[in-house]
C-alpha cells in the first residue's frame, strides 16, 4: 500500500495567507517592497532560500544577519497576525483515518519547531507520527531531502511514496525524490500550475483527498 | 485607438493579500472560518456578493446587518494591516504614458471612496481621470455595469475597449460587457486561470503591460 508524505502549511493547516502577509510586512519594514503575489509563489521554500530569492529580485545583496533578522521578524508578525491555528477542512479526520488503517504516513515541512507545534496540535498529531522539519536536513524544499528523510524513517520504498503538497516547491522536491505527487488547491495555487509542476491529481483540500483515497489505491 | 479600462486592487495597487487576510480575520472574529484560498479567489467581487457567497458556502443565512458589520470590520482591519498603499511596479508610469499620449483610459473598481482615495493618490491619478466606483452603479463585478459605465463616460465604443484586471471577476464582467480583456498576474491568480476565464493576453504586472502596449495596438 502506498505511503503518504504531507507538507504542512497550506496542505494541512490554513496558514499560507498569514505567511504571505507577514513576509510582506516584514520586508516592507526593512525597506524591501515586494509584490504580494511574488511572495505567495515562493512560500514553502526554506526561509533562507526565500530571502535570497527576494533579494536577487530586488537586485541587491542581503547579508546572513539581515536574512536572519527578516526571518525572525516574519515569525513575530506571523504570531501576531494569526495567534491561533486552523486545520484545513478534513485534515484531522484524514490523518486519523490513516492512523486507524495503519497507512504509513508522515509530515515533511520547511517549518521548524517550536513554530510548527501549534499546527501539529490542532491536527491531533502526536509523537506516534513521523515529523521531519527544517532542522533535520541540510537543504529544504525544493531539494528532495525532507521527503527522502521522511521516506527512510517510514521504511517504505521511494516508489511507494506519494507526496501531498500545495506549492510547486513541494512538487518539484517530490519529483527530484522520484516520488509521485498530489496537489491541493488549499495553498492558493491554480489547478493548472500544480498539474504543470507534475501533480498527477489535484484536489481542493484534505477533505476531498480523503474522499478520493480509493482513486489513489490507498485504503483497499 | 483602443481605450483601456483598469481594475484597481491587484491590478494597479498591491492590496490583494492585505484584503484576503483582513477578510479572513474579520470572518474569524465573527466565528466564520473560511479558508484563505477561497477568500482569495473571491476578492474583486462586491463586498455584498462576497459575504453572501461565503455564507452560502458555510451553509448558513447571513443578515444584511451582519454583512454590513463584516464589511465595516474588514475595512478597519485592512487600514490597520496596510496603513500605506503601494503601486504595483510600473503602474504610475503606465498611467502617465497613457495621459501623455492621450489614450482614453479610466478606472472601474468594486471599491468605494474614501477607501480608494489613497490608492488613487499613490498612482498619481487626479480629477482628469475617469474613476467609476461601487457607488456609481447598481451591480458590482461580475456584473458588467462598472465597465459599461466607464466606457460610456469615456465616449468610446464597446468594441474599442480593453479591460485590464487581475481576477476572474474582472474578466467575466468584461466578457459580459462584450469587451476584450487582459489579465495581470499581480493579483495572485495563475496564468491558466486567467486565460481560461477569457484573457487574450496575460502579463505579470503593469510594467510588463506597459512594455507590451504595441502588441495591443495601443500607442502607435
Amino acid at each position: 500500500m502506498p505511503a503518504l508524505i504531507f507538507d504542512l502549511d497550506g496542505t494541512l493547516v490554513d496558514t499560507v495567507y498569514a505567511h504571505v502577509f507577514a513576509w510582506q510586512r516584514a520586508l516592507a519594514e526593512a525597506g524591501l517592497a515586494v509584490d504580494g503575489w511574488r511572495i505567495h509563489r515562493r512560500i514553502g521554500m526554506s526561509g533562507g532560500l526565500f530571502t535570497r530569492a527576494v533579494a536577487r529580485e530586488l537586485g541587491r545583496e542581503i547579508t546572513t544577519e539581515e536574512a536572519e533578522r527578516l526571518q525572525r521578524r516574519h515569525g513575530e508578525l506571523f504570531q501576531q497576525f494569526l495567534p491561533e491555528r486552523r486545520a484545513l477542512p478534513g485534515a484531522p479526520e484524514l490523518l486519523r483515518a490513516l492512523r486507524d488503517a495503519r497507512v504509513p504516513h508522515g509530515i515533511a515541512t520547511s517549518g521548524r519547531r517550536p513554530e510548527i507545534d501549534r499546527s501539529l496540535d490542532v491536527l491531533g498529531i502526536g509523537p506516534e507520527t513521523i515529523v521531519v522539519e527544517r532542522g533535520d536536513v541540510l537543504r529544504a524544499k525544493p531539494a528532495p531531502d525532507l521527503f527522502l528523510n521522511c521516506q527512510q524513517r517510514l521504511r517504505v520504498p521511494v516508489d511507494d511514496c506519494y507526496v501531498v503538497g500545495d506549492a510547486v516547491w513541494d512538487l518539484l522536491a517530490a519529483r527530484r525524490a522520484r516520488m509521485l505527487c498530489i496537489g491541493l488547491l488549499s495553498g492558493g495555487y491554480g489547478e493548472d500550475e500544480l498539474t504543470r509542476a507534475g501533480a498527477f491529481r489535484v484536489y481542493r483540500d484534505p477533505a476531498e483527498l480523503h474522499a478520493s483515497l480509493d482513486e489513489l489505491g490507498v485504503l483497499p
